[in-house]
């Protein structure tokens, strides 16, 4: 079951062009675009004359023309324009779903559109500010649903077994061991993790050449349904980074990871990186992009290989182990947003029995 | 649900050599061959003993030989050899179906073997006519029904949007505006449609450049269950083509469309070219066939893709508009044929109660 | 429904390294392993923690450490080590499996572990006699049932039409017309077939350059459910092979043949070559495996296409011939086996029902 009543990040804004762009999003087949004006559209990707995919045709003046037989909509989904008629049916038009453009972003809403309220859409400056946060961002499709890529963003102690050669490094006990402290929220939950006079793992080390024993932390912030806001770094020992992280000489990386629902066994996984260091070179954005990326396909592999085996076993007989104490928290607000809409539900479906 | 007491072209008659070509039609999995003497066979493609599909085998004297065993079968479906074995048990046999070849195709038939009448072929007599109609022919695999690809060909504003680089040309009002008269017909329908002074697209202008404005025109003729018969062409302006279309000095082909079902979801598209000019070059027949295949495989694109759609959406909320008064008519001679098909089979079924 | 109550060949020892191996057997999912002492482990392929695949673990001091969290199982599936907690609850195991190690095979219990007797594995001596036999071994990923497998081994019919330019030859008649002596018993059954007097196939020759018209013989044995033993050879003629066979100067073979079914359609099929001839020559020993090996590969191909076949249209109309004799006498004997496990089976549910 999706959770409807939510903005969800539907494309990067530098994806939608006039080109349209297929993309399915908490199961509906949908189509983005850019329009003449600059206006982001979200359409479903279905002719409403034969049920071709919009995904072949093209912008053209007045909105997205079918690459078939020509007819054209508009960002709202009616039909403007059918080729060799005049007269245009009112039932010509297309499902239309409210997008808003910000941080670089192109946010969707699946729910009911009478509930869209964009001043609820969550705030990152960071893709803003170049001069201190240089970024770069992708997406990666994932065979896996969206829940169990969050729950490898709320334990930490993998690093020490998918990400030894990256951002782990090799010493387990480090991470086993880092003082961990989670937070509940209203809107998810706050977690903040210490791993004090280490070594630093090779990521850290190839940005910045000239740390040595370092104080790390990890800073997670998870928004539901599916926004995590990571704060991460290190400072050598000595320079109080428990007191203040926010100092230039260290290492420190801002990640962005957004969990779309495709389906409801994978999922799209918008993230990005800021480097806080370095910012006036462009290979040190590109590098730390780069071993992110490789980070962050070895989560896609084991967590693929997961969802494929919980398909086939189901989820029986599994074992809730200490580390699991913020996936565990992460689950009960997911699962509580979940009764809600199964409640809005309900009461929608009484009304409908009482009106229609 | 198909219509299986109709004739469908299985194959290319020199597609059938003696090596046993592999081809399900209608849902059911064949194996066609030809035989010594030169008969063409269609068997279903299981061997009577242990299951294993004939298309292993290897034509023999006698018939075609299992590649696992070495049973031979007859072209009546007969087994006429077991290895190591005098004596042939009469349930020794696999269903054959009834062949005719005929103007350059293998024509099957599908329903009931005692209902099977040659005569009901239709007749393409141009494919044996090299002289004024040289021809090249093939045939695609297409992941749509072959319904879908009838409702291709009886349409043809699309070609304003599909194939504006090939045959259409980038001049949609021609295409939309173009005179259509349909004619329904006993055994399907019949459409010309005419565009008069325009500019030839760039098909035409390649294989026939004294071309300058023409009237052009297309003409279909839809014999159900799947076949289309098409001529095309221009004559420049002046020459008086709406009083004489068959003369020297313009652009002229015929097209032969075969659509026979493989699954209820999927189709081979069987289809000619005929260049009706410069009829004494190999190169005019060569170029004019390379450009129909790359307007049918944006046609097989597009067709796919709408099937796709339509497998995970249903055909609810589709809206007919003023062009697709051809398909419309063409879909309610399928469903009439379909009707009857039920009501004969809704008969069998009572015969087999009094008499099984 | 598969005969679990047995032992099945699981992996070849040389397969089983320090990396964990992933393999499907009777439906089950495992990973199969070596621990630093040697011993070798067959678990679920589960983590208990949060279903990750253990296949993405390494061995460590202890046991398989899963890839993800990084718990670690020992041979018997406990879980030996939780990363960060001092108490291990006792609920937190894998599913194991019994093993034995024994003439180059890893044999593998399925069933319920309390039966398992080791002294109940085939002996196959011939695999650590290097002086007179020396060998090679591999296994080939089946897309077919176990059951067809067997058959295909059952019958030598199809020497002649499936291995006619490898171990059949191009003469038919000699292998339909072989003498072909069937002798039950109580583990299965045993073939001996000769065909006197006759050209040597291809593989022979290039094995023996000196064969010239030999008495050729197959012996199979076959052991329920699904090991099959078998010797070939050819001696000249006039060298009493039908007295005597182990004598030097001809060619001879061993087969071993296991066959592990995977899924219901699908299977491992465990092969082995001995050669009985130039056995200094190391070349001849890879030149036999070659030969043998592009064999077996026609037979995967008729094999999957003929399960394909039966899945598309059942097992009806099928029609036994003489020289199915052999295969008739096997699946009868796998059906006695089934039919034990049933009853074992529902004793057990009824046990079940009274002391659960």
């Amino acid at each position: 079951m999706f959770i409807r009543n939510n903005w969800y990040i539907a494309a990067w804004a530098d994806e939608l062009v006039q080109a349209p762009l297929p993309r399915t999003i908490l199961g509906e087949a949908l189509v983005l675009y850019r329009d003449k004006s600059g206006a982001v559209g979200a359409l479903e990707d279905r002719c409403c004359h034969r049920g071709t995919p919009l995904r072949f045709g093209e912008v053209v003046d007045g909105g997205l023309q079918c690459g078939y037989h020509g007819l054209v909509f508009d960002c709202a989904g009616s039909c403007v324009s059918i080729p060799g008629q005049a007269k245009i049916p009112a039932k010509a038009r297309v499902r239309s779903y409210p997008l808003v453009e910000k941080d670089g972003f192109v946010w969707i809403w699946m729910g009911d559109a009478g509930e869209a309220d964009a001043s609820a859409i969550l705030d990152y400056p960071f893709h803003n500010d170049r001069a201190k946060w240089p970024h770069k961002h992708t997406v990666y499709h994932i065979d896996a649903g969206y829940k169990l890529m969050i729950d490898n963003l709320m334990d930490m102690t993998h690093l020490a077994y998918v990400h030894k050669s990256t951002i782990g490094g090799s010493n387990a006990k480090i991470h086993v061991e880092a003082q961990m402290k989670v937070t509940p929220k209203e809107t998810g939950l706050h977690y903040l993790r210490w791993m004090l006079a280490c070594e630093p793992p090779p990521t850290y080390r190839k940005a910045v050449p000239q740390l040595q024993q370092v104080d790390r932390w990890q800073e997670f912030e998870f928004i539901a349904p599916s926004s995590i806001v990571q704060w991460s770094g290190a400072l050598n020992v000595g320079m109080g980074a428990q007191q203040n992280r926010d100092q230039p000489g260290g290492f420190s990386l801002r990640l962005f990871h957004g969990l779309t629902p495709e389906t409801e066994n994978s999922c799209h996984y918008f993230w990005s990186t800021c480097n806080g260091y370095r910012q006036d070179e462009p290979e040190a954005t590109e590098q730390l992009f780069n071993e992110i990326a490789a980070a962050f396909s070895e989560d896609k592999a084991i967590v693929q290989a997961q969802q494929a085996m919980l398909d086939a076993t189901g989820e029986d007989r599994l074992v809730d182990i200490v580390s699991d104490s913020a996936r565990i928290h992460m689950r009960r607000t997911l699962h509580r947003l979940q009764d809600q809409e199964r409640a809005i539900g309900a009461e929608a479906s009484d009304h409908a029995t009482d009106h229609r």
